[in-house]
């Protein structure tokens, strides 16, 4: 499909999880456009399956959106971290778990449109107890779903973080495959 | 869960698709944080299914991540549009049908942490030839596969855009259970 060259960039602002950059770039057809751009790092969302089929979900005030929302663990990728690593670590310190069984399902961003952010999805299963400490901004209370539940919480329009959606509904396809 | 009140907030930059603000708030823990919000308009996806069993994609460079992607059609709701007047909108400027059909399957917030996007998933049956004119900095192809080879695209990782993976897991998981 072509390529998009950089003309100019202004950095606009450094912060805590994320920067913003403005770029002028040149299109294949060479037209200029203006390109914001947020730089931010990459995550994993965990989605949890317990021995006695439940999913173990986190809900959690976000205040970009102003609302309580049930997800998926999930947590930004750490300086010298793999991916694996960062589930693990944020299984333990969200849900008190660490898991024998952890697989990579999906890895998709977010919003190419304007952000870098990829997201690597897993499911891990085989959860023995195992706490790390949390952020101390961060409140969290665990939710326990049995998976016989989750068509109907599909349906009632509850889950609305996008990448516990995608998780649930992978989940219940992968179910009905098997 | 609880709330976070506001207690500063900064406008660190008004641009043409998002907004940056950076607030000071007190978690209902009583600890003060930073939140950095991006202000982003609602968008919609559509995922647009012809009579002969295949689905219609567009392949489009993404700036913001450098990489071209399959995707199904999107865009940004506009002042003044529903969200179903926008999917019928976008459907005609990028891949030239108006939808007879048109059913919302989803609607969630693509990165909650920090931004407030929401974006809201339809399928689109029944496609009248009808094309709009669009932005002239997109440029976009309009690529057709058929349903039998989207478990093969998903296995292959050749999705990477989010709303994309969200709504043909969940169209194939619907396939097998109808």
């Amino acid at each position: 499909m072509g390529n998009e060259k950089q003309i100019n960039t202004k950095r606009i602002y450094d912060g805590k999880i994320l920067n913003l950059r403005v770029d002028e770039v040149e299109t294949s057809s060479n037209v200029k456009a203006i390109r914001e751009v947020i730089e931010h790092k990459s995550a994993v969302g965990v989605l949890a399956v317990t021995e006695n089929d439940s999913i173990l979900l986190v809900s959690q005030f976000r205040y970009a959106v102003g609302a309580d929302m049930l997800e998926i663990c999930a947590g930004l990728v750490e300086e010298g971290e793999s991916f694996r690593q960062t589930a693990e670590r944020e299984l333990q310190e969200e849900l008190g778990f660490y898991p024998e069984v952890l697989e990579e399902f999906s890895r998709f961003y977010v919003s190419p449109g304007y952000c870098e952010e990829m997201i690597v999805l897993f499911i891990a299963k085989d959860l023995k107890p195992s706490k790390l400490e949390h952020d101390e901004d961060e409140m969290l209370s665990t939710v326990e779903i049995p998976v016989s539940e989750i068509p109907h919480l599909l349906k009632s329009g509850a889950i609305i973080d996008g990448k516990t959606w995608a998780a649930l509904v992978w989940f219940m396809g992968n179910m009905a495959a098997s």
